[in-house]
């Protein structure tokens, strides 16, 4: 039987495109929300022995947990066979050791309780930054595939002439691949970070550069304030038409129209968190991983 | 060592009370959200073998759960010797079986995920229907505590010649409870609900209780809908200046002033959620039962 596809509510358009590339029967799972602020979930297709495949970007992840793992519970209740995400964006993966003296560490947690509703799951560039893989905290096969050469395969056909712009050091690794695949010189700005709002950014000399257009690349935007004190350094630098393009678009609050008003001249993301911004589509390769995904949880 | 007891946001007034009467420190965890909309947990207090009491309310559960079970994580991490969960308002009691095919049993899912983070729990009438107690969904001790006694107590107190009149033949036991509580003779009105938004509801004749004051009573006021037509059935039979008494007082939207403008004149709900209209107080029976289940924790 085919697998089942059923995507949480913002993830339709993803989630029809994945089922295609996936030959899964897609059906949108009846999610109700009571006046007293409880979730209903329902699904109204054959469930019994089949594979079933949820798909919910976990951006703002509070109110879209309980959610989701009702649903993958009632697959489960259901008597599906395996019960599997696909997580676009994957949250809480910032928060990987205890900075402060009684700090949760709560993408350990969040990976655990996730862990116990899925037989696998697969997901986008996953903020790793203290941890090598997801299988440090994650208790179930988690693949992370990359969109990094999607990006730059959008920038190769969309900006003529670009000089990659990474936002700090740490990202340098990446920014030269994406560079790489984009045919394109690149440069890392300098960023020290002062708080959550606060941030500073310095950019080397693009003098050699003059004639390129800056295209910055960074694995979220979130406020956006490190993307828009690095168009703020260019400009200073002499450069314009400025472009941002980001892995995951979460956009906190006016992010993307601050970003837009410092002059960033166009703003794209990867489809991995449903925004107008969405330019870079990441189907094939999600599609991809969870093939084989589910080729080596049925050879098991 | 005291017991260290933490409450969530919205929770502080009734974590205030009830860590005096079980003489356990009172400590507010910092709870902070990111821009992103994830949350941050920490708590600035000593909780090494410690018995730590988390107070929190679950009415709109679904953004509440993520930062509840980071802070009971938060506590084991920080090897507390128990985790225990003071929950006076228990949500997701209503889907207690599948109704149609296809439908989530939430109250079960709910039930062993929140299970897991916990040793006990203790909560004020929870919605109990097809179950006869928490511990068929439950993995751990649960205790229900009732409201009855201290609204029948506030009628005697504030209402000279009360009616109780319970909203439907569901309710009759526990409404006679409270009108003998407080020496009053009670009706049960009849309800017929074809929707979240549509109940009908009809009164038996009240004309041997004119003299009286009609005090309807619920458990939960939610949309008020059902107190709402309860209160133009009493109308309709020639009462006015009715009162309204509920444990849990959620009031969706505008729940409250819906049922301030249909008519009745004093609208009183137990503190098991923080509410204007809180007046009576349930903080010594949950500490009785906390005292209660720390004692047995103890002893095992």
């Amino acid at each position: 039987m085919r697998p089942l596809l059923l995507a949480l509510p913002g993830n339709e358009v993803l989630g029809g495109r994945l089922a295609a590339l996936l030959e899964a029967e897609h059906a949108v799972p009846e999610i109700h929300y009571f006046p007293d602020g409880e979730t209903y979930v329902r699904i109204n297709a054959d469930v019994k022995a089949r594979d079933i495949i949820i798909v919910c970007s976990l951006d703002r992840p509070d109110a879209k947990f309980l959610p989701l793992i009702f649903l993958a519970e009632t697959a489960k209740d259901l008597k599906a066979r395996t019960v599997a995400l696909i997580c676009p964006y994957l949250a809480y993966m910032r928060q990987d050791t205890r900075f402060k003296p009684g700090e949760g560490i709560t993408s350990a947690y969040f990976a655990k309780a996730l862990s116990r509703h899925f037989d696998w799951l697969v997901t986008v560039d996953p903020h790793l930054h203290r941890r090598k893989s997801l299988s440090e905290i994650y208790m179930i096969p988690a693949a992370t595939v990359h969109a990094g050469a999607a990006i730059a395969a959008w920038v190769r056909d969309n900006v003529p002439v670009p000089l990659i712009v990474g936002p700090d050091s740490e990202s340098a690794q990446w920014v030269a691949a994406v560079a790489r695949g984009a045919n394109a010189p690149y440069i890392v700005a300098e960023k020290q970070r002062h708080g959550d709002h606060d941030v500073e950014v310095s950019v080397p000399d693009i003098s050699p550069w003059r004639d390129r257009t800056p295209v910055m690349v960074d694995d979220i935007i979130s406020t956006a304030h490190t993307l828009i004190e690095t168009v703020r350094a260019l400009q200073t630098a002499g450069a314009s038409d400025i472009v941002a393009a980001g892995v995951h678009g979460l956009f906190a609050a006016t992010a993307y129209d601050e970003l837009s008003a410092a002059g960033a001249v166009k703003i794209v993301t990867c489809n991995t968190i449903a925004h107008p911004s969405n330019a870079i589509d990441v189907t094939a390769i999600l599609a991809g991983a969870a093939r084989e995904l589910m080729r080596a949880h049925k050879s098991r």
